[in-house]
Parts: C-alpha cells; sequence; structure tokens
C-alpha cells in the first residue's frame, strides 16, 4: 500500500506535522537522516487512523509514495532546501510534486518554482504558523503556487489545520511565492504585537514597578476583551512561571538579549522594497537589534545613568495606568495590522498575487502565533474595502477611536520618564501621521528642490516639477 | 594635446563638475548625447585655465583622452551605466579607468568592479554629494575601489572637492563599493536629518501656530549654535521665501507629499540587512512615504478629525518651546549619525572593507547635503574609539546630556497632542533603549520559547537554549 504523501525532515516540526496527518488518516512515508528520529515518529504514530513508514533511503521514499507524488520538505529555510531539491530531483517523475513547508525567504519561493516548473516538475511554497504544538494539533496553513496544484493537497491540507468556527485556517493566496510572502507578513506582525506587549510589560515594570505576578495578572485579566489573543495567553502564562531551582519568577532570571529568525526582517526589507510603511514591524526589528547590544547598553546606562524612572502618578493610579497600556497594545496591535496589509495590498500589486485580503486575516484566526480576537473585525473589515487602509474601517475606526487616548497618554507618559516603548511609540507615529491630512513634507519638498533641483507640486496650481526662486 | 579626463554625461551634475575641473586648470573631453548640453558647457569654460572640449562621438571621446584613460560617468543611476559601459566596453584599452560618480547602489558598484576587473579594465565607485551646485564650487566625495587606481585621479579629485580648514574633503574609504556605500548611509542621515527639521517645524507650525517667516527667523537663530549646518541654513532660507505670484509664504503653497530617489530607503535596506538598527532612518523612510498616501490621509482626518492640536503651555512659553525643539533637533542629529556610523561599521566588517570611520565624519564637513558643525566633534570622537557607539562618546553624550530633555519633553508632547514627529520620537526610542541596560527582551525570550522552543540564557547560570517548563 502507497502513501499518500511523503515528507522530508523529521525534525520538531516535520514529526508534529506528520503525526498530525497520520492522526487524520493518511498514510506519511517520513524520510530524514536521522533514524531514530524518524522511528520515534513512527512510534509515536502507533494506534493512530493513519500510519508514519520509514524510509531510510530516497530512493526507498520515492518508491513508498502513490504517484504523482506529493513531497512535503520542512528542513531549515535556505541551502538546505536546495539541497534538498538537487538530491531529490533525479529521483522525480514528471508531475511530482515538491511542497516547501519551512518558513522559505519568498524570493527562493519564486525562484525554485520557476526552475522546477521549467523541468516539468511542480513546486508548492506553503508557509505553516504556530510552531511545533501548531503542526501537531492543527497549524494556519499560507500556500502559494499554481492552483491546479494546490486542488491536489488542498483535502489533506485543509484536514491537518486549525478550525476556526468549524472552518479549516488553511487557504491558498497566489502563485508562487504569495504563501511565503503571507507568512512573512505575518511574523512581522508577530514581532511588532510582540514588542508592543514588551513594550507594555517595561512601562508596567519600570514604570509602575509591578511584579512579574501581578503583570500576569493583568495580561491575565485581559484573556476575554478586545486583545484577546494567543500572544496575551501565553505572555500572562509565561510571566506566571516560578522559576523552580530559585522560587523567583522565571522572567526576571532571563537575559533581555532577543534573538530572531530573520523573518520579521524580512517583513521589513520587503515593506522597504514596496515602499509600504511599516514603523512598528521596523521598531520591533531593530528592538530585537537593539537588545542583543547588552554590552553597549550596559556601557551607555552607565554613562547617562538608568532611563527607566518611576511614572508617579502620570498615568494616573495604577488601575488607571493598566487600562491606558491596555488600549495602547490595543491601538498599536490595530495599527500593526493594518501596516502588515498595506504590505500584502503593495505586493499582491507588485506581484500580480490577487489576493484576497480578507481570506488571509480569516486564515490567522486559529491555529497561528497571531490568532486574536481582532482577526473577525478585521476580516469583516477588509470584505467590504479591501483596498483601503485597515485603521478607516468603521468596526476598527470605533476600536481606535476608543484606544487612541491610551496610547497616546502611553507613549507620551513613557517618552516623558525614559521608559522604552518603541513599537508603541511608532504605531501611534503611523496613526498620527496618517490621520494627518496636511503633513510636513512640504517643507522637505522645498528643502529637495533647494539642493538638488528635484521639483516640487503647488496646491493652487496644476503641475509638477515646479521650483524656487533659487532653481 | 590630449585631455586629461573624460566625462560621458552631461546633465546638470556633469556640466557642473567639469565646470569645476576646468577651473581648475583641467583639460576636460566631454560626451554626451545632448550636443547642446555639451556646448553649453564648454562655452561656459571660456576663459578658465582648463578646457571643455567636446566629443560627438563615442570613438573621439576615446581619442581625445591621453592614456591610460580616465573616464567620469555621470549618468542616471541603474541600467544607464550598465549601457554606458556596454557601449564604451569595446573601445577601451586595458588600464583605462571608468569611473562612476553617480548615486549607484553599492551593490551594483561591487558587480561592476568585478565584471570590469575580470576583463583587465579598471573601475571606481565614487559618491559625489553637495547637488549642482557642490559639484559646481566643491562637492565632498566619497571613493571605493582598488587604491592604486584611486591613486590615479586622487589628486585631482581632491583638487576640485570642497574644503574644510583648507582639507579637501574628498577621501578613499575602501574597495569595490565603500565609496557608495558612505554615499548610501550619507542619504540615510540626509532623510532623518530633514525629517526631524520638519518635524520640528510641524510642531512649530501646528502646536505653536507659528507662521513661516516667524520659524523662518527661529531656524536663522540657529545658525551660529551647535545646529549649524547647512541643512538648517535652507531651512531658514526655504521657510522664508515668498511666492512672487500670491505674496504668501511658498511653503504654505507646496504640496506635501515628498519624492525619494530612493538612497535613503537603501540605507534603511542596508542597515536591515546588516542587523544595525537605524530607527531615525527608518521612520524618515517612513514618513516619506506616508506623505505620498495624501488621499488616504485626507480620508482618515475626515474620520478621525485633525491629529494636530495646540500645544497650549505643554512645552511653557513659545521660547521655551523654541528653545526644547532645537534641543531635539540636536539630540535626534546626533541619535542619527550614531545610527549611520553603526551602519558604516556593520558594513565594513561584513564586506571587509577596513573603514577608517574619522576620515569618513571629515569628508562630510563640507560640500555635502548633511555637512554641519557637529561633525567636528563627530570626527573626533570617532578617532578617539572607532568602535563605540557614538552617543557614548564624551564630546557627544555631553552634548546629548544637555539636549536630552528637550527631546524628551518635545517627544511627549507632541504625542500627547497628536503632532506628528515620527523621526524624533524614533531618536528618542533609539536613545532610550541603548542606554537601558535591562530591557524587556527577557520576556521576548520566554514568548519564544514558548511557541517555539527557541531557548534563552539566564542571568545567573552560563549557557544559551534553555527552556521553560513548558518544553
Amino acid at each position: 500500500m502507497k502513501a499518500d504523501i511523503g515528507l522530508i525532515g523529521v525534525g520538531v516540526m516535520g514529526a508534529s506535522l506528520a503525526l498530525n496527518m497520520a492522526e487524520h488518516g493518511y498514510r506519511v512515508a517520513a524520510h530524514d537522516r536521522d533514524f531514530d528520529k524518524m522511528q520515534g515518529a513512527r512510534d509515536a504514530a502507533e494506534g493512530m487512523s493513519g500510519v508514519i513508514e520509514v524510509a531510510e533511503a530516497p530512493e526507498a521514499l520515492i518508491a513508498a509514495i502513490r504517484p504523482p507524488r506529493a513531497i512535503i520538505i520542512l528542513v531549515p529555510a535556505g541551502a538546505a532546501v536546495d539541497a534538498i531539491i538537487a538530491q531529490f530531483r533525479p529521483l522525480l517523475s514528471e508531475g511530482d510534486l515538491l511542497i516547501d513547508a519551512g518558513n522559505a525567504n519568498f524570493h527562493d519561493t519564486r525562484r525554485r518554482t520557476a526552475a522546477l516548473e521549467a523541468e516539468g516538475l511542480a513546486f508548492l511554497g506553503i508557509g505553516v504558523s504556530g510552531g511545533a504544538e501548531g503542526a501537531r494539533r492543527g497549524p494556519s496553513i499560507m500556500a502559494g503556487g499554481s492552483p491546479a496544484l494546490w486542488g491536489r493537497v488542498e483535502e489533506m491540507l485543509k484536514a491537518i489545520a486549525a478550525r476556526h468556527d468549524d472552518t479549516p485556517c488553511c487557504d491558498w493566496f497566489g502563485p508562487d511565492g504569495a504563501g511565503h510572502f503571507v507568512k512573512t507578513v505575518h511574523n512581522g506582525i508577530e514581532y511588532a504585537d510582540m514588542q508592543m506587549i514588551a513594550d507594555g510589560y517595561g512601562v508596567m515594570r519600570d514604570g509602575l514597578g509591578m511584579e512579574p505576578g501581578a503583570i500576569a495578572d493583568v495580561f491575565e485579566s485581559w484573556r476575554g476583551g478586545p486583545l484577546a489573543s494567543y500572544l496575551v495567553d501565553i505572555t500572562a502564562e509565561v510571566l506566571a512561571t516560578t522559576d523552580a531551582g530559585t522560587g523567583r519568577p522565571l522572567v526576571d532570571l532571563v537575559q533581555d538579549r532577543a534573538g530572531q529568525k530573520g523573518t520579521g526582517g524580512w517583513a521589513a526589507l520587503e515593506a522597504l522594497r514596496l515602499a509600504a510603511p511599516a514603523p512598528a514591524i521596523e521598531a520591533a526589528v531593530a528592538a530585537r537589534n537593539l537588545s542583543a547590544r547588552k554590552t553597549e547598553r550596559t556601557r551607555l546606562e552607565a554613562i547617562f545613568g538608568p532611563a527607566a524612572r518611576p511614572l508617579g502618578d502620570a498615568l494616573g493610579t495604577e488601575r488607571e495606568a493598566v487600562a491606558d497600556i491596555r488600549d495602547a497594545i490595543l491601538a498599536g496591535r490595530i495599527a500593526a495590522y493594518a501596516q502588515g496589509f498595506e504590505i500584502l495590498r503593495a505586493a499582491s500589486v507588485e506581484y500580480g498575487w490577487a489576493m484576497n485580503f480578507a481570506a488571509i486575516a480569516r486564515v490567522w484566526r486559529a491555529g497561528c502565533i497571531i490568532r486574536a480576537a481582532l482577526l473577525d473585525d478585521i476580516a469583516v473589515s477588509l470584505e467590504a474595502a479591501p483596498e483601503t487602509n485597515l485603521i478607516g474601517a468603521p468596526l476598527l475606526s470605533e476600536m481606535m477611536r476608543g484606544a487612541e487616548n491610551g496610547l497616546r497618554r502611553t507613549v507620551s507618559a513613557a517618552a516623558a520618564r525614559g521608559l522604552p516603548a518603541p513599537a508603541l511609540a511608532s504605531s501611534l507615529s503611523y496613526f498620527d501621521q496618517l490621520r494627518t491630512a496636511r503633513g510636513t513634507a512640504n517643507l522637505i519638498q522645498l528643502q529637495r528642490d533647494f539642493f538638488g533641483r528635484h521639483g516640487f507640486e503647488r496646491l493652487d496650481r496644476d503641475g509638477a516639477g515646479l521650483h524656487g526662486p533659487w532653481a
């Protein structure tokens, strides 16, 4: 009996996905250089309605799969994917389909799609979010590639995906790199949301002098409200975690140097390339990079003294301050999603993907790291007006009006007291620039005309390339 | 009599550079598709100690120059440069040197250098700043390429460069793309500085209700102080300019949609690629992109009401407020330069350029758009400690301490009143993050470990890749 699907790469994510498929009745042929990993996955699938079978040699993997084959690749993004493709290409037959389910850069996915299609082979790039737990229990899946190819695996991937109100969080968003691009923007929003939560944590910790347990309680109390989201859930959980060895709050023992695997940075890069402003995502990426400069930060604190100073009553009572911080994170989240969808909109035009933005919001409602109550309203808003900035959508602008002052007060007080809140500050800047019809770029246009003869437009007269009397 | 140098591209910049060379006694053979432009330049050089001669055909240009030839290319960056290289390559002899003096992307310069060197031809990429006026009277010149090739044109380019205290603002900074990279970072700082000036203008205009003439007076009053710089000079001048037709301040008649030629965006892109945080440069690029979205901004202002509200006495009297804004721009400028030199430091390591950072600061002291009094202190600081963040240098940290509160008050008040000040706010965030030894990335590390098993370090124990109890 041949397998329904092949899997190359049985790491944490691969094993989780294989078990998920086996649980849904699929027969999976798995291949990895590490025999123990394959065996572990096979054993873990015992008693499930499907099966994981081990293919030690590449040829054995190919022989085990029902043609035309579909093979998921789940290895570290980058050179490893190209190596796997090079290794397996000679073994494949026309019509066989490779599916990269890793965190690929969408430019690579575009390149690989074109190269394989030129040889009569088929390639799909799918973004999978939700970490190991998501892969095992139901991830959010963002697919890109030829619609006909997508049709070959759609049923299976929808079966194993997370569900929101019984709708699978799994969809196809356009040709070639569209799926991986959506995943990249997902990660950019994830970076921004995590940093805004960290900003709020910092203001509570250093501005209000709250202990981790008290801050955990605050996040716990937000779980049922408009901020309800996976990231708020896990923030409450990690802040409430005690270190077994010392009995102290774990968060107080952890080094404040954040890592990154690059995908949030890719979102910022693509935003820049597309001229889609994404200040909250950029601020979050910069904050991670600044966090890594611990030695420099320690040196500069010694020079300038500590930045973080108590808020005093700048935000009222602790209860009032916490309400402002909640509103700040909510308003900031709306701004971050607005930025993410602006990037998607620009990319959809640039690459001719004709994306369905509401469908993207729907796929993010369960399974992925940025799943949030807010996404229901975002999906509805994008359905009604896919081409305009989300902040102006009726549902969201009403929320923004309610939360705006909390964001404003939090950012203002944090700036006054030296409490860094980079992502919240950038979200506010974004909002204030966007809701200002008459900005300050008129001055910049005159400066540019003065030193570079770049020309400007006038308000009272048609025509571009006008010059000042200095030209 | 053969020409000392060739010039391809007699546009505004090319003509200005040719006249500058002729004035310094050089014989320039100029080629352009446009005969009138060449003739105009030749005529304008009459009576100078040097000569501009016209070469209508490419072959005539080559024949006119003394071998081994040196030929400056000054055409729009991008495909036009490649087209010129392809056109002239068959006409050149071994040892002939092409010099791209346009605003090239340094990746292109690296590519062109390698391709031409492989054919026995020679290539230099030089960044030229100062606009047409600078090119004519003395630009700032940032060169990259082989040191031996640089030696062939160094004397001529130093002769026509701007001078600061009699030192030419012209230097070589490393192999291949180093010169164009320095120019890219120059433009990134330029964007940030212009936006911070625009932020200050906006706070005066919309927060303090000041008229252009009064704001011009403020910038005029800053010309002798620590903010002294070309950009402050021209801001005073353009704000004081009256439109001849209407008698109104010109700035009030100009559309607030800023253009960009991309080089500031390149600086932000390269900063991201190098993981060098550059929030003020990013904010400035985002602000230009947001300014272009006029329709969206007008729509959102209608929804939310105008953002810009009077400051009232939030910053004290007008005199006090203006002093705070001055300090804000000064502190922000220090932060922007610090970001720029962090990008350069990262690039120097990445590309093996072994750059002299103090020399870069010295070259920027005259001729270029970002020339500023501050650069004397920056050059001294980089001489003493080239490898550490500028903000901590004794001269600059003292200035920062004096200006910090003005930045803090300005950003805080602007945030509270809905006055966008994106670049100033980002500079403050950058500063506050850098001078905070204990940041908030500990929370982010726990979140990342929770959902992705990414691992963390602890403060009380060695080792990376530690996990929480959820793993």
